[in-house]
């Protein structure tokens, strides 16, 4: 291979905002000061306040399955290399029939776009109505042996499936990638870079998300 | 170029603690749990409360430039691409003398493996006698035109030059990553992946570095 660059490279993450949305229930997202040079600090110190679940980030097993793996035992290999970006014309439930087609054995990684693509919907207020994976599909993904699944809202589940689709995947420590921008991504092959923090007993970690077409 | 895998990166992120050690006079780090399964919650949901410059981290203009660049501005040019590992055998000071013969004008980013990787410094109390960059040092570097300096411990200045050498680079424009895990790697040529948070307004953000020998 030849040296890295980064040329190519699309970056998917959402800024990471004061009062930003969140899920209903976490803490709020406060970006503060600690320091500012302004009131005579040597320096500006940001102090960072927030959910392990903000913007773009990553699920590990331990959100969902008690004394599950936390977010620094996830393995570089489910987080680098080639995905699959699938288009979902459907509006709210991902289901089976739409994806049967589209998943074979060789797809380690898959993340869906869909039509919480439409806006920006990470500058907006929490919404219930976004696109999720419905449970039948997330057994399938499972069965098919897909690694990590990728999509463009803060869950991959909806408000009524949250707790099975969630459980299905994290219990076979399939990673989960939630709240992409993939408003500038079109369906096809990519390769991809998503690397979360290492947060010693934490159950997910906002993350940096990189596409680049194959 | 092939497509991206995992294979042979190595990743010098410090894990990010519950009471690690800080820069004195910035926040606890404090990773604790707002829901628990254990405690009859659906799910467990981690609450993630730090300074900006936790644990491995990039420093933005912002930290020591009044109104200067935050860290979403941060190009990845400066955080992919090769990188030289340079080892410092001296003790505390990294000094002009030392490294002038080893930074050629193609050098665009450089990390200092230092004294500081004797020893997990990341899991015990913060002291001041770690090994740091001298003022004649970063000026060298400005002049050479690098775009992106690492070093093995909290910071890139030691106690006494603190404000001037941040203020050399970040007035440059030059990034910074601060505490990284260099162990087990020697000094040579190396490809990095140096992925912070996107923090609107925040002057840094934890990172996750990887590095490949190239």
């Amino acid at each position: 291979m030849d040296s890295i660059s980064s040329e190519g490279w699309i970056d998917v993450t959402v800024d990471i905002r004061h009062g930003m949305l969140h899920w209903p229930g976490d803490h709020d997202v406060q970006i503060t000061q600690s320091v500012t040079i302004e009131e005579g600090g040597v320096a500006n110190v940001t102090y960072v306040q927030l959910s392990a679940h903000t913007g773009t980030h990553v699920d590990a097993p331990l959100h969902f399955i008690d004394k599950g793996k936390d977010i620094t035992t996830i393995s570089l290999n489910r987080l680098m290399g080639k995905v699959k970006v699938i288009e979902i014309k459907g509006i709210y439930e991902i289901t089976l029939d739409e994806i049967k087609d589209q998943i074979t054995s060789s797809d380690e990684r898959v993340i869906f776009k869909t039509k919480n693509s439409k806006s920006d919907w990470f500058n907006k207020d929490f919404s219930e109505n976004f696109v999720y994976l419905a449970t039948d599909a997330a057994e399938f993904l499972k069965e098919k042996g897909v690694l990590t699944i990728g999509i463009d809202y803060l869950s991959i589940a909806g408000m009524a499936n949250g707790i099975e689709v969630h459980r299905i995947l994290l219990a076979e420590e399939i990673f989960i990638i939630e709240g992409l921008d993939l408003r500038f991504i079109e369906a096809g092959a990519y390769d991809m870079i998503c690397l979360p923090l290492k947060i010693k007993g934490s159950d997910g970690s906002p993350a940096r998300v990189l596409l680049k077409k194959i």
